[in-house]
């Protein structure tokens, strides 16, 4: 069993010699990573340009050993059969027991990430941690993090943390990208960690819950690469899901507004999103409006799947709304009764949102429906939730059918914070080639989440109330079973007097 | 009086249509904002290369309109006279009533930013908080100062906020640098935002908190220019100082631990920033070791006063021990008993701290006392204390003092993450040169700490007890005299019974 020392002890031990470890260069280091060969342990030597492609290299999803059914809790809830399963779209909700906090999710998936890829931890220069799940507030979950890092003599590393509600993993990302095009780039790779532990009390909204983890391995030649300078985002102070009430773990939300929201900030990023790509176009002497067709996927935050169907059919108002009234006709055939409206009108419009659901259908399948995979059977993981829809597109699709595509993606934090990007994906999908390897890196999902525990709605409920009387608590030690979690998992050890927390590792 | 409106009530009323703001060419702006002639309305076309010396053009500071005497409070608090005057080096406390909070700080010093500089609210592109004063676990601060460039249309504005103790401004500080450097930059300014309210519980540790918040604009050809690859950073897993007690404002700190910490950082940050100083050295043909003499100014986190100096101290036994035998003996002369020493005798051995105290008091007088200025006067402002160090730097030298100059930064919060990096301050000092506007706009900071109101320590104590009666309230008004705030001052007017907090601004 791996553990941390405690901290204070070890703070107080001689430290060893300052190391140069961000100086090493890369004939130095260990040959052990050499294994995943599309990775290099030393990324690229710092120019004073820009690298090309720098996006996702390597990405690694983690979720708790555990679920609940969500036609259990339908009954459970006595609710009509079909509320959550049809009505949500989801089908099953991960959750994690008091054994596992935001750090020890982190720790898990980091340590994953580092382990596929077989990296050198001195070859991560930058990490930064996207979550709402804030258990201090003042210490950052990356300086937990750093304990993984402390063997390698690492501690030159950049970043901290960002936080508004869901929105924090692409903050991080946008923030990771911009270092590895600065002058601040030392050549090594940034790890962006994203995670979160989305609970809910008790009733109709507590099935929209969900647990989970992404960890990313940013570098340039990435086959998922950010598109340069095309990115829509929209920033408002709304009061939409909150968490203002720190004796509690569970979120204010007014679900009603967070969908108008969500649906408004879409519209607006969205549109500056096309005015940027159309700019880009113009300059390379293309002049045509930019459509969905001109996206080959779509993926969105999920806080439920249901949700995102609408805000396809919902970009397609948008598109309708934009094009042309010879384009209208043509394309958008038994619409045209929807002419002439607003964006504004969808958002109280009911006949709008179902014939543009019905008129998006078979986009969605084509594009966005195997996103939604893992936010289907395992529910919302809030700063994961776009990234786990990324991971699922990966795992439903073959390198060759992702190869040269476009993916749009949709980014939402309550509160609010959204944006609208892009990633462009590799053209080379040969066998050993970067995007065939990240790409079979995700096909062990559907078999990953087949293995975890079905949990009775009422066992769930026992666990939550667990959940509820450890919050704030000090002076314990998590009951539980350490064997129920996953090989490899990370999970609180101890909360002492002092609310220092100890974590421990179960062997892999 | 002006006033946000209800969130709620704004978001559901019909937007305006989404205008392209960050499209409007510069020729476009209006014309207003020419005045504060150093920063034009759009810093530069962007490039697909790096924009030179990015920096900080403007910087604003904000402290609270009342102070405690802290001769007042050691008389208050029965203990010897000089204890916190003499042994902190403190000599006022700056704090807030229950009408301040977080995010009333920061629309404060963002608004003064914004109209001394008299930018237009479009010429923002980026803009992140850095803060330990979380008081919601989800949504950022960030978002209510969306508020402010509401009436501009402008809410396509990246980054979001960052938490780690006091470095939560450094790293956004950084963050923003990146993002000019970076393909993602759309040739806006970018603005960095820091502030904290430190409060500690009654006693002999309550003298070292203090409040206020600091915004920097961040752009190219800036007269603070960032030194590029010139970062020691260090951070580690430590439980010095943090903020597990959600039903509290105040911290859990292990001081003596904290100290420790500091300057084991500011050694491994040191140690970094010379390794990385001397490589680009090498690259240019010079081999020499760097050394304190090759900074002009040394500019310090300042959790108390007496800390900077013993850290000023620290740094010198650091060149002390790196010396060559014959440096040893020729600069640093009566120290020889130190020789063959090890960094870390020095965490435990007093005789240490107090001869390189005395060894570098000359030093400490040239190059850091006047940066504070501030910090004496005001206290802790956590994320926003070394910024505020950089202010009184800036407000007590000419320009024609700081041109040309290194000024070394140590950035340290608990946790813990730290930085030694370092600003290169332009050349031109002349009337009217970005530099001399920039000393110029600090000039008014002893006027304005002299303009406060002296608060008795039992009044002051009747505050504190308030602050801690409103803690997590709902459905009030702070009570409290408005016209005791400066003019222009954001305060929080109102806290429904959603936890729903709304602003108005004193007029200015």
């Amino acid at each position: 069993m791996q553990r941390l020392l405690t901290p204070v002890r070890r703070v107080l031990q001689v430290r060893r010699v300052v190391q140069e470890a961000s100086l090493v260069p890369a004939s130095l280091l260990p040959a052990a990573h050499q294994r995943f060969s599309t990775v290099p342990a030393v990324p690229l030597a710092k120019t004073d340009t820009w690298p090309k492609d720098v996006g996702i290299l390597a990405l690694e999803v983690y979720f708790p050993a555990q679920y609940v059914d969500q036609t259990d809790l339908e009954k459970f809830n006595k609710v009509e059969a079909g509320k959550y399963t049809v009505g949500l779209g989801q089908t099953h909700m991960g959750f994690c027991s008091v054994q596992e906090d935001i750090n020890s999710l982190c720790l898990t998936v980091v340590q994953r990430l580092m382990e596929r890829t077989q990296l050198p931890w001195d070859s991560v220069g930058w990490l930064e941690v996207g979550t709402e799940t804030n258990i201090d507030k003042s210490k950052a979950v990356k300086t937990v993090l750093m304990e993984l890092f402390q063997d390698s003599g690492n501690t030159d590393i950049e970043g901290i943390g960002n936080t508004n509600a869901c929105y924090g993993g692409t903050a991080s990302l946008f923030n990771a990208a911009n270092w590895m095009e600065s002058s601040s780039w030392d050549g090594r790779y940034a790890v962006v960690v994203c995670g979160d532990i989305a609970v809910y009390p008790i009733g109709n909204i507590r099935p929209t819950g969900g647990a989970g983890a992404v960890a990313m391995l940013v570098g340039p030649k990435a086959p998922l690469a950010l598109e340069r300078g095309l990115r829509g985002t929209h920033m408002e102070n709304v009061y939409d899901f909150y968490k203002p009430d720190m004796t509690s773990e569970y979120p204010l939300v007014d679900g009603k507004l967070s969908i108008q929201c969500y649906l408004q900030a879409l519209d607006r990023c969205y549109t500056l999103y096309r005015q940027k790509i159309q700019n880009q176009w113009k300059q390379d002497g293309i002049n045509q409006p930019f459509t969905l067709d001109d996206l080959q996927f779509i993926i969105f935050h999920t806080p439920f799947c249901k949700m995102v169907q609408k805000s396809l059919g919902h970009l397609m108002f948008n598109d309708f709304l934009s094009a042309s009234g010879n384009r209208q006709t043509s394309l958008y055939k038994g619409l045209e009764a929807f002419r002439g409206l607003k964006l504004e009108d969808s958002y109280t419009n009911k006949d709008i949102e179902k014939a543009f659901l019905k008129a998006s259908l078979d986009m969605f399948h084509k594009k966005t429906k195997a996103s939604l995979y893992l936010s289907t059977h395992n529910g919302n993981m809030y700063t994961s939730s776009l990234y786990g829809c990324l991971a699922s597109l990966l795992s439903r699709h073959s390198a060759q059918d992702l190869a040269g595509s476009r993916i749009g993606a949709f980014s939402y934090g309550s509160g609010l914070a959204a944006s609208f990007f892009s990633f462009r994906v590799s053209r080379d999908a040969s066998p050993g080639s970067p995007l065939e390897k990240l790409v079979s890196s995700t096909s062990d999902l559907p078999k990953r989440l087949a293995s975890r525990k079905r949990v009775s709605p009422e066992e769930f409920t026992e666990i939550m109330e667990q959940r509820e009387q450890f919050y704030q608590k000090v002076n314990f030690s998590p009951p539980g079973d350490k064997s129920s979690l996953f090989p490899g998992t990370w999970y609180l050890e101890r909360v002492d007097e002092m609310y220092r927390r100890k974590y421990a590792r179960r062997p892999v």
